[in-house]
């Protein structure tokens, strides 16, 4: 008997020590990844597609190397920063203008002092995993944790004996808008709102308020609202000792009002002691704010609501196992898988109540209403990633986007907590949907989509889609009257090509027609000479002096949008025949497209050209050039560092390009359901597909003898495969794509 | 039976013309009484102690010859002024300092323009009576019209046809706090706050909101809020088209906060049409806001508003009921009245909620708590006429300052809205609390009065009403070290002779004596060679340079607060013997108080010496120079005028100057229940006395002869008063009090 006890709790040890050992694919996740370079990611915790999330706020202030006021910096965490002056509740990942970035929440020990250059601390100890961050403030010896649900970030903070302060900053933030409204309702909860809005500087009249509900696991032995009014100028300034100076307000519980307030809570701790806070938002109502955090997080410890949303994640990652590869690249890959579930994120509060776009109206659904479109990024394949692994996910989007149609008039093009910031150029809408239901993702209303992507592709006037579209259907191209011309053309006839592919499958023969010629109209901007695209003049002259190099490194520039020529002219995956006809054949054309490589006009950073390395696979035989390139940039750009993305996620795009890029396929057309193949990095990778959806459980996509040769032979379900490119249907209806090497 | 009808038809017609044509006490006031010349009143309606009110607000903008923001100016309208930007719904009446004057209403046609510099505009064809105030907004072309109830102000705007416009203008306003919360809420509805607070900019930390729920009669074709933020000054400036600028969000119905905020109603009217707003106010919460608007206002007409609030008006002016004088008279009286009825004000809510003094809780009052407790001003003359006319109210004003002492740990100072703004100098409380109790009007708790009224007489720590009090304890007077040392000295020995009567009252003979004899301590300021108090540093040397003149017309000097050594040596009421023997006799004092008047020292517009006429009183013989100089001065400086108030009404300090004046009677010394007599500008004056607290039904004050010879005899209840003296219980317990002249 005894040695039978021994025996099972040697089992029991060894299972134990295995769960807590064996990596899940949520354990890879650094997110610290793109904290550097610009990335704009953000280590703190957040759920799967979370409304709320954490991150550590450190751009305020001189001592950071870069600090928000003094540049354009859109993040709210940079990684050689070392100022912190608290954490932020509601975040964007990887994008290209500041916004949100607000509900401050700082511990502090001592006086209350409410100036955060002041309060403000160099940190140590970070440590950042899946829905886990903290670190320790070096000013307080306050040991920092965090993690967060859906619509509930929760703090818990660990503070030295003495008096405790938790600051609650409704002032700073990292967007440009101003105002907020507090009121603390007991020791225990404080509820307001802040105003948001004006994503890049779009749409101004939109600014609209975050609400949120706080809540602390111990009373407060005393509280307060600060308030910093503005410096009054009038002549009775003389009499006003406290003019434009902060002024501490104790105890109130009066609603107040400004664009710098906070409340402090403060402790008289005899001993070392914890203070959990849970801070619940929504953008419809302080009500709701409250519900969401009563409903997801009431009752439940720091610990508890960390382990429900590491199991989510987990949940998600485990989509795609992966085998082979080495620690970082399981780290790299999964941590893009992480960065693609971020946006589009939730904007529906708990009871599925959400702010309609345009309408004023408080809406209600009873899936998921997302938002956080960046359509110009995200059309190019975040949304294809979405259909392969997560359809259902995809289908919502979809929804969202067509509810959104009902709300606004308009399908969205950069959409932002249910405001149009009219962000980027084009109309990428109709291609995502496109994209969406020619992968058998049919669940929504195919009609209604087909007449919202109709209405912006033919309205000539009063259409806030798309600009110059007069002289695009006149001319076929817009004129450098308006912004980016070239670029705009591009993405115009890329919507369009999607448009008829949609009307072909809908059997709408003219509409297929009509839209497949329109969608060919950049040739007319094709220069014989240069070899690429050349803005054009209203009187159908090219535009001169022309510098087909200006344009790179997001100089603006006349006839493209952040890029130049090279970076833009193999952007027409719907007709590369027809471009590589117009080069003069295969070989101008692959000679064309290897020179922007070699001559370092090849932008890995932005959306334009990054499928430029898979444009090989359309000349046989050149097809080694798109492994051999691809398998460069993974490991030249996405690194396990905080500088490990080449620049801004743009909500999750350069990400996806590498978690498809890592797997060995890419989807080379937007909207049309085709992947192009490469190397895989591992040997094995096995994607779990939706049975509402597919009727392959999975695929697994293998790589064999590993190597770093160009592939020999591409198998499907073991029979050869005579071509570098797979359509969705072969994908998710077949077991096995075998990738092997030389 | 035809003569018949045709006589009951001319008796109704009769009856019908006197009650239309019957001079009511409510149909002589003259609102604009008081609005020039600094005394800070305003025209706008008001019911009886009325939370809400609503004034023209004519003092933004450089059109105007008084502007808020060029010169100190405490009041929301100037008569001279021209340019009106709104209608203001918080508003103080007669106070010194700029406070309040929030919740603009504006009506105007065409385009929104929400910047009041462009659509304020000239007005015309003023009316102003008790509850009612219109004008034509000249710009528009539109009447406006206003009355209000206890908590709610009532707007009818009468607009031509085409687009009309209400804007509720939430950043211009009289306070110096800036911040505003607004949400519209339907077509009809809007909900919202504004900061206001540090009065006088004292206790900025108090700043606190006022809360309010608009209602409109018509739902608006459109509406929206408008914003206007600070200037951005970061990097990212350059891209902010918008910094700085008016944003229109059309429609919303977000929560938008801001120092610059508010809405606009728009309606497009086929013809003329009217528009009615009513504006529900709280200092607890937007709920209470709504319903004191229901509970006052739901269901009924801007007529029926009106008619209700003029009768309140009217019950509680035809209290007093005179016979003679001219119209004039009878119209300075009655407007004095009124203004004497505005403040200390109501601030609980319909359902008996507002907000404590400095706990931060919601109290709840069975009876009325009130605010705006002036008492620098009001202990010398307004609570005694409160007490003599309405007791009930002034023991409910009592009640409210024990609730205060309860929840503050002190009695007020100069309290608004729940604030202690500390302005002034002195301990008035007890000196209004004594006078009460003493005139029998005692359904208060005396005990707690009486340890309240002890608590700041004797601490010498950490005392917030008394500063300088342990010089004052020690040495008997203030020193130089504190501001305004002679005045302040007196204002306590006011004081503390108000707790010696108490004490006797109550029979503590310790505390009578003690006091009894701290309340002559002024004495030792006195000096000789100057007859007049003289400033004493902290060695007890006189302050020198010493300039008995300087300090008048509010000049800041060493000693005096408002005034100098002229118009504050006589205010020592409760001490006049011992002054016409510190100053060498009867002859000396009166020369001394009679050159005042000559070398034009004395002032009318301020409280320290505006009881000088009545001291000659005390000495025998001289008593012609009262009469003289009060029936002088009434005519001088108090007419039926805008200007027709010598200043600041000091929240109806100065109206009850006039009304006990023009009476025949003043309370001579605060605190002690007897009132010295002079020549009533009535032949017949009679007085309700409220039987809850007095025998007599009424009281009658009869002047005879009538000419402007100096008074032969008085009688009271027919016999022969051999002083120019009357104690209040004789008077109560009187019915006739005759005044004969030569």
């Amino acid at each position: 008997m005894s040695v039978n006890k021994t025996y099972i709790v040697a089992i029991l040890i060894g299972f134990i020590s295995l769960s807590i050992t064996a990596q899940q694919p949520a354990d890879y996740v650094n997110p610290f990844i793109g904290t550097s370079n610009y990335g704009a990611t953000y280590p703190g915790p957040i759920a799967p597609r979370g409304m709320a999330s954490i991150s550590p706020f450190n751009v305020a202030g001189s001592q950071n190397k870069l600090e928000k006021d003094s540049q354009w910096l859109s993040n709210p965490y940079v990684h050689e920063n070392t100022f912190l002056t608290g954490f932020s509740h509601v975040n964007m990942s990887g994008v290209g203008c500041p916004e949100l970035g607000v509900l401050l929440l700082m511990p502090t020990t001592g006086e209350v002092e409410t100036n955060h250059l002041k309060y403000g601390s160099t940190y140590s100890n970070e440590e950042a995993k899946t829905a886990y961050y903290s670190s320790t403030i070096d000013k307080y010896d306050v040991k920092a944790e965090f993690t967060a649900s859906t619509r509930v970030g929760v703090s818990k903070f660990t503070f030295p004996k003495g008096q405790a302060n938790v600051l609650l900053n409704l002032g700073l933030g990292l967007t440009n808008e101003e105002g907020a409204m507090v009121k603390v309702v007991s020791s225990t909860e404080i509820e307001g709102m802040r105003s948001v809005g004006t994503f890049c500087y779009n749409s101004p009249e939109d600014a609209y308020p975050v609400y949120f509900v706080a809540k602390f696991s111990k009373p407060a032995d005393s509280f307060g609202v600060w308030k910093k009014p503005e410096t009054y100028e009038g002549v009775e300034a003389q009499w006003m000792t406290y003019n434009g100076k902060t002024r501490l307000m104790e105890g109130t519980k009066k609603m107040v009002v400004g664009d710098s307030i906070g409340t402090y809570f403060s402790y008289n701790f005899k001993q070392p002691e914890t203070v959990e806070v849970k801070i619940g938002v929504s953008y419809v109502s302080i009500e709701n704010a409250r519900e969401n955090l009563e409903k997801e997080t009431q009752n439940k410890t720091f610990n508890e609501v960390y382990q429900e949303t590491y199991n989510a994640w987990n949940e998600q990652l485990s989509r795609i196992l992966v085998e082979g590869g080495t620690e970082d690249d399981k780290t790299i890959f999964y941590t893009a898988l992480y960065h693609t579930l971020i946006h589009p994120n939730t904007l529906n509060d708990f009871n599925g109540e959400y702010p309609e776009i345009k309408t004023n109206n408080i809406g209600k659904t009873d899936g998921t209403r997302y938002t956080t479109f960046s359509l110009w990024d995200t059309y190019r394949n975040l949304h294809q990633l979405m259909s392969l692994v997560y359809p259902k996910q995809q289908s919502n989007m979809i929804k969202s986007m067509l509810d959104m149609y009902d709300e606004n008039g308009w399908l969205p093009k950069w959409e932002l907590n249910s405001t149009e910031t009219f962000t980027m150029v084009g109309d990428p809408a109709s291609i995502v949907i496109t994209d969406t239901y020619l992968k058998g993702i049919q669940d929504f209303d195919v009609n209604k989509a087909y007449e919202a992507m109709l209405k912006s592709a033919d309205a000539l006037e009063d259409n806030p889609l798309r600009n110059g579209i007069k002289n695009y259907i006149e001319k076929g191209y817009v004129t450098t009257n308006e912004k980016g011309p070239v670029s705009t053309t591009q993405e115009y006839n890329a919507a369009d090509y999607s448009i008829s592919l949609l009307a072909d499958a809908l059997g709408k023969k003219d509409d297929y027609n009509r839209f497949k010629k329109r969608s060919i109209s950049y040739r007319k901007l094709y220069d014989k000479n240069l070899k690429l695209l050349h803005p054009r003049n209203a009187d159908g002259s090219f535009y001169e002096p022309f510098d087909p190099n200006s344009g790179a490194n997001f100089e603006e520039n006349v006839g493209f949008i952040e890029g130049n020529a090279w970076q833009y002219a193999f952007m027409v995956q719907h007709d590369v025949k027809g471009l590589i006809k117009l080069m003069g054949g295969k070989k101008p054309f692959v000679n064309q497209l290897q020179k922007v490589f070699d001559i370092n006009q090849f932008d890995m950073a932005n959306e334009p050209d990054i499928h430029y390395p898979y444009l090989f696979n359309y000349i046989k035989g050149e097809e080694h050039r798109t492994q051999k390139l691809v398998d460069q940039l993974i490991h030249k750009y996405f690194t396990n560092q905080p500088a490990g993305l080449p620049g801004n996620d743009d909500t999750g795009t350069m990400s996806a390009w590498l978690v498809y890029s890592m797997m060995g396929f890419y989807p080379i057309t937007p909207g049309e359901p085709v992947y192009t193949i490469t190397t895989p990095v591992f040997d094995e990778v096995t994607i779990s597909l939706n049975p509402e959806y597919y009727n392959s459980k999975n695929i697994t996509i293998t790589r064999k003898k590993n190597n770093n040769n160009a592939i020999k032979t591409i198998k499907l379900n073991g029979k050869t495969h005579n071509s570098y490119f797979v359509t969705h249907d072969q994908l998710v209806n077949g077991k096995v794509l075998e990738i092997i090497q030389n």
